[in-house]
């Protein structure tokens, strides 16, 4: 019941928005759904999924939740849309809103792209990010907390580690803040150019070989080639060698601890191939609760717009 | 009754086709369907969407109205398509029939690409015309029809402004012809290189600030950038001041007259960006009426067909 | 009762791996379907179609086949996937696997792509191999033998001849090596450049004006033309003349033999137009049938992997 009035949100855009509560009441009915609750939605609803920038777990994981929930997605293709033709987003979503469409998942490339298409009475839709720029990515940040939350039972005193692309990743952003607030102790690793001093008040900077036996928890994030492309002095086996969780690295983990990505991997950069589906690797785990965690937003924010029937 | 009979046709392709009482036929089955009427399949329809030149709102709007009706829609991606290893538009169309596709919605930039398609025995499917090259659009035409139907209760007398464009304009052809039909009086503005002097018999040219206080509907037709390609010197002040739908000229239009727009709108080039979703303007009913008056279509050409278990 | 565990497979990739009595057994099932038998999933399956190369009629015929046994199919838009991030094949499938797809329909430009993803135990998975590289196509070579079944009621000694670009076809490949386990007598033509020795054990080469008045299925070849790119000497009429299925040609052909083409038609070239739905020809018939061929490989494995409620 607590639950329920929790996770009940006009939208989910930032995990900054939500408070402790509604974040493990979200990760509570991903578990809930994980082990086979069903919902069925008295109206039907349609969702569009607008990915501007490539994805697949994600764009995937939202279309596999939303059919499971009963929603009829529709077909959104960027490239054949009329944003080519030099629409706004603004005027696509109130296209799509017009048609019919009730749930929006968008991925884009601008920062806070949301706030433009929040509390517009012609937008009567629910809104989710996916994405934003280099900001946020909630729906990868609640799947990583259940996952730790399903593996260690809780948050306090746990030790984080997040390491790598940490200034262009908006998982590593979303991630600092909720873990911090949830009551882990966070650090970060990787290279010291992609470190910002703002990131000090959510934890500590070590070098990887300092940090690798300490922590319940290695995170480990992607080198956005695609964001670098002017760096040609990039050398992966180098940033392996320094800053990637090496076999080597790995047997000195504690025998407990897991380790996380949030895909797509470079496989032997930030992580020895082996590793990907080793024992203590949750990154098919964290795909699995994605879609699940998914489904909860999913089902808070159309609770949070009366829509499919849902009060 | 008598609508249905009237909408029933084997394909729906041009406005010209229609006369003016499947028109109003077609008008006052999107309107039922507006009003909540239901339409049960007897049978399991496929359709597909084949979208060669770029669509958000007509592409979607037809998606839903297709689903709304129970239908299963295929994906249809021309750029994954065989038509880029050389296969043509009827051969591409005879794959689909032989699949078991019975509903075809296509848009395409040569103009009366469907007279191939039309009357042939090996393609036993409905055919929707959803734009043809410069020649017609009739499911916009329809949902312009409908929304200015609904405003005024028809048409006799009405006076109707088609501004911009127009030559390029599909949407501006189709509905100069159907509105002269319909009893209306026909009005044209914009600049004169866009005004071809064939459409002096559907109507009188005039100045914008000549007609804005007139017309009880003004058309305000997109600027298509991607057809002027080629003209640097196009610029977008200056075609607003001197075409476009300013918010001086606005507040000179009769208390009870309507902005309309097809879609997709440059802000600030024909209407100002303020005017979009002022209570004069039609655009966001519009898109809302075109799922109506895309079932209406779907409907007529399945009956048309004997498909989906429709007499 | 012998079909149903003859047609219970792991995967279906490669027609070698498929013995007379399977491929029977397939193609047995497959004519079922085309009679109206039904089946119902006892539970949801979702499936994906990676096409990483361009395809209408495959695809299409996938998606068709899936949703007619009630499967739910998920967008995989490669040009939009993480595979655009340097994400391997193994990791793309390992996501999909992740978020629950179930059945993986692939088409992909290398050889044997799918060794790497057969008894993965992290993909419990059903694969079906949709075209690979310059290797096979195992449900276009089913489609082809249960269109010529259906026309002579059986294989043995019939006369075939495969004539065209039988280098870079993976039909052709398909094709001779499943037509000589069934007892048909198997013949090459087309350009002698375009013709591996490697056939010889196969079936004999012979120039057109020689076979044509012999054999019971003339079944041309599409000509590749993306992948002849650097021959711009390549004369189509010239093709046509020598190698092609003229109008002249045809004449000559037994009063029952067909003419089979796996499309796209290149018109003119393989096939004089006239040709391409011409009583003799089986073209139409052979599209037809693919979707009742793959709804037959698709229930097969699902068997095979125990899924959607199937034994």
């Amino acid at each position: 019941m607590i639950a329920e009035s929790l996770t009940c949100q006009p939208a989910l855009v930032s995990m900054r928005d939500l408070d402790v509560r509604t974040v493990e009441a979200l990760i509570h009915r991903a578990e809930e759904f994980k082990h086979g609750a069903q919902l069925e939605l008295a109206e039907p609803v349609f969702a569009a999924n607008m990915f501007f920038e490539n994805s697949t777990r994600t764009h995937t994981s939202f279309e596999i939740a939303e059919r499971r929930l009963g929603l009829s997605v529709v077909d959104f293709n960027p490239q054949a849309s009329s944003v080519s033709k030099g629409e706004t987003l603004y005027d696509t979503c109130l296209t799509l809103a017009a048609v019919g469409v009730r749930l929006l998942v968008i991925r884009h490339s601008q920062d806070a792209y949301y706030q433009e298409l929040l509390n517009q009475p012609a937008l009567p839709v629910a809104l989710i990010n996916a994405g934003d720029g280099s900001g946020e990515h909630p729906s990868q940040s609640l799947l990583d907390m259940m996952t730790i939350s399903e593996t260690f039972g809780g948050f306090s005193g746990l030790k984080v580690a997040i390491v790598g692309d940490l200034n262009h990743s908006r998982v590593a952003r979303s991630n600092m803040e909720v873990l911090k607030k949830l009551g882990a102790q966070v650090y970060f690793s990787g290279p010291e150019a992609w470190y910002d001093k703002r990131f000090d008040c959510f934890g500590q900077y070590l070098p990887m070989d300092e940090l690798v036996d300490q922590v319940d928890v290695m995170m480990m994030l992607r080198v956005q080639h695609e964001r670098h492309s002017d760096d040609a002095s990039f050398d992966q086996a180098d940033y392996h060698q320094q800053y990637g969780l090496t076999l080597e690295r790995a047997k000195r983990m504690k025998s407990d601890a897991i380790i996380m990505h949030p895909g797509p991997i470079n496989r032997g950069v930030e992580l020895a191939s082996d590793l990907v589906e080793c024992p203590q690797s949750k990154f098919v785990e964290q795909m699995r609760n994605g879609v699940f965690v998914r489904m909860a937003m999913i089902e808070s924010v159309l609770r949070g717009n009366q829509l499919g029937g849902l009060a």
